[in-house]
C-alpha cells in the first residue's frame, strides 16, 4: 500500500452540511475519513447493524455521531450514503423512498448496479421524490471492517456512476461532463446534490466515470468478479491439494501468495454479487474455463506462444 | 518488494574459491549479488549467451569477469551454477559431463527437476565423475534480465534440492540433515562441495528443503506453474474482452492488477516448463477448470459458501 503525502485540502463549494453513512464497514468508514481529509466540514452521522463497527468509525474520526435508527438518520440528512451489501441496499432503498423528500439525495457503493438502478428508477428521481445516484467505487481490501478503513482508499481509483438508465451505452468521462449521470426527472435540489456529491468523490481522489448499469455489470464481471472467483477457485483447490502441509505453501512464494490473496475475501459480500450478476459472471467463468482448457491442450504446440503474447499485451498497455 | 536491512555477513567456512555462473539473467546475477552479500570472497566468473547481460552483471558486482566459453569457465571452477532455461541446462549438462572431473560440482536453478535429476543420475555422481546437485530456488520476478537482479531475492524463499533419485518420498527439512540430498556414489570432494553449496544457499537467506524430483514436479505444478498459467489465461482472455479500452482496465483496480501481473512473464522461460512438466500441469489445469465450473454451477446455491470457506482456510494457515 502506498500512502501518498496528503494534498492540500480542496473542499468543493458544497451546500451539503448534513450527511449520513449507513453501514460503517471498510467502505463507509473510508468515505468518512476521505471526506474529512478533503476538508469537508459538515456533520456526518453513522449507523451500522453491529454497533461495534460504528464505535470504531467514531474513534477513527470518520463519523461524528452514531444513529440508532437508519431511517431517522437519513431523514435528518441531505445526503445519505448506503454502504451495505447489495440486498441490504435494496431493502433500505425501499424503506427510505417512503420517508424522504425531494430535497434529499441517496447514493450507494454497491458492486452490481442493474437491480439498484432499476429500483432507483422505480422509486426515486421524480420532481416530488428523493433522488438516487447509483455509485460504485472500485476500491476495497480482501478483508472488510471499519478498522481497516483508509482515507486514501479511493485515491487513484475509479468511482463509477450508473444513473443513465437502460440498455447499452458507452461510458463517458464525466469529469468533462459533470451532469452526465443526473437522471432526467430528478428534482432541482436532487440534481444539484448529485453534482455536489460527484465533486466530493473527485476531491477524495477518485476518477469519476459514468456507465450504463447493464454495461457496468458486464464489465465488472470481467475485471472484478472474475478475478475474485478465480482466486477463490484456485485457493479452494490448493487447500485441498497442499493444505495439509503448510511448508509446501511457502514453496510457491510471492506469485502464489498474490494469486490467492483474494481467497481471503468474505462470502457475505460476494454472495450478493453472485446472486445479482449471475448471468454475466457465468459467461465470464465459462470463458475462463475454455481458455484454460485451450492452454492445457496446447502445452506443447506453438499456440502456447500466442497465449503468452496475448497475456503480455494485456500487461503492456 | 521489501528490502530487509542487511544482516551481518556470515560466510560459511568454505573451500570454494572459484565459482562460475553460466547464465547471468535475473537468477544467475542475483546469486552472484547474494553471494557477495554473505561475504563470499571467491572468484566468480560469468557467462551469458547474450554478452550484454554479462556486462550488466559485472557492472552490478555480481561477477568479477566474463568468460567467452562456458565449458572453459566450468573447467576452471570448483562449482558451476547453471542458470539458464531447462533445455539449455540439459544441453550444458551433457557437454560438461565430458570435460569435468571428480573434484568439481555442477548445480542448477531449473524450474522442473525430473529430467535434470535423471540426467544427473546418468552422467554424474560416481567416484570418478563430476558431481551434480539439482536445485530450484522458488524466487523470481515476472520479468527477467540481469538489471532486475537483487541480492535479497532469495531471502525467506525456499530453495529446493532434488538429488534423492527415484519414486515418491516426502520432503525432508535438510537444514536439520545437511547431507540429506548428497546422492550416494558421488566423489568425496563432490559430496563436500554439495554440503558447502547448501551452506552458501542458506547464507543467502533461503530455506533449504529436499524433495524427491517427481514429487517436486508434481508440487510445483500446483503451487507455481498453475498460478502462472492461470494468470496467463486470465490476462489473455481479458486482453480480448477489454483490451481495446484501456480505461476499463483501470476499473478493475488493485485486485485485477495483482491477478494478471504474472501475465507479463515471458514465454521463453515457460515453454521449457510446459514441455518438461506437461502431465502434472495438465492435471492441475484440468482440476482448476472443473473447480471453476463447479463455482459457476453453484453461484446461487449454498455450495458457494463452502467454496469461499475452503478458500478462506487456505489463506488462514
Amino acid at each position: 500500500m502506498i500512502f501518498l503525502a496528503p494534498l492540500a485540502p480542496r473542499t468543493p463549494l458544497t451546500m451539503i452540511s448534513r450527511l449520513s453513512i449507513l453501514g460503517t464497514g471498510l467502505l463507509g468508514t473510508s468515505v468518512g475519513l476521505a471526506l474529512r481529509a478533503t476538508g469537508f466540514k459538515g456533520a456526518i452521522t453513522g449507523w451500522n447493524r453491529s454497533p461495534e463497527q460504528a464505535q470504531i468509525a467514531v474513534k477513527m474520526g470518520a463519523i461524528d455521531s452514531i444513529a440508532s435508527d437508519p431511517l431517522e438518520a437519513a431523514r435528518a440528512s441531505q445526503v445519505t450514503l448506503l454502504a451495505v451489501p447489495i440486498y441490504a441496499t435494496l431493502d433500505l432503498m425501499e424503506k427510505l423512498a417512503g420517508v424522504l423528500g425531494p430535497e434529499q439525495l441517496v447514493t450507494d457503493v454497491g458492486s452490481t448496479k442493474r437491480l439498484i438502478s432499476e429500483t432507483a428508477a422505480r422509486l426515486y428521481n421524480t420532481p416530488d421524490r428523493a433522488s438516487f445516484l447509483p455509485g460504485h467505487p472500485m476500491a476495497g481490501k480482501e478483508r472488510g471492517g471499519a478498522s481497516l478503513a483508509d482515507a486514501n482508499l479511493f485515491r487513484g481509483a475509479v468511482w463509477l456512476f450508473t444513473s443513465k438508465g437502460t440498455g447499452f451505452s458507452p461510458y463517458e468521462k464525466s469529469q468533462e461532463n459533470p451532469g452526465a449521470s443526473a437522471p432526467e426527472g430528478a428534482s432541482a435540489v436532487g440534481t444539484e446534490l448529485m453534482r455536489e456529491w460527484r465533486s466530493l468523490v473527485a476531491a477524495m481522489g477518485a476518477r469519476v466515470l459514468d456507465l450504463d448499469p447493464i454495461r457496468h455489470d458486464e464489465l465488472v464481471a470481467w475485471v472484478s468478479h472474475l478475478p475474485q472467483f478465480t482466486a477463490t477457485a484456485l485457493s479452494a483447490l490448493l487447500e485441498e491439494e497442499v493444505g495439509d502441509a503448510p511448508e509446501l505453501k511457502d514453496v510457491g512464494g510471492r506469485a502464489l501468495r498474490e494469486m490467492t490473496r483474494l481467497g481471503a475475501s468474505p462470502f457475505s459480500m460476494w454472495r450478493d454479487i453472485a446472486h445479482t450478476n449471475t448471468e454475466a459472471l457465468e459467461r465470464a467463468l465459462l470463458a475462463l474455463e475454455q481458455r484454460l482448457a485451450y492452454l492445457r491442450e496446447n502445452l506443447r504446440t506453438p499456440a502456447l506462444r500466442d497465449e503468452f503474447e496475448h497475456a503480455n499485451q494485456f500487461r503492456k498497455e
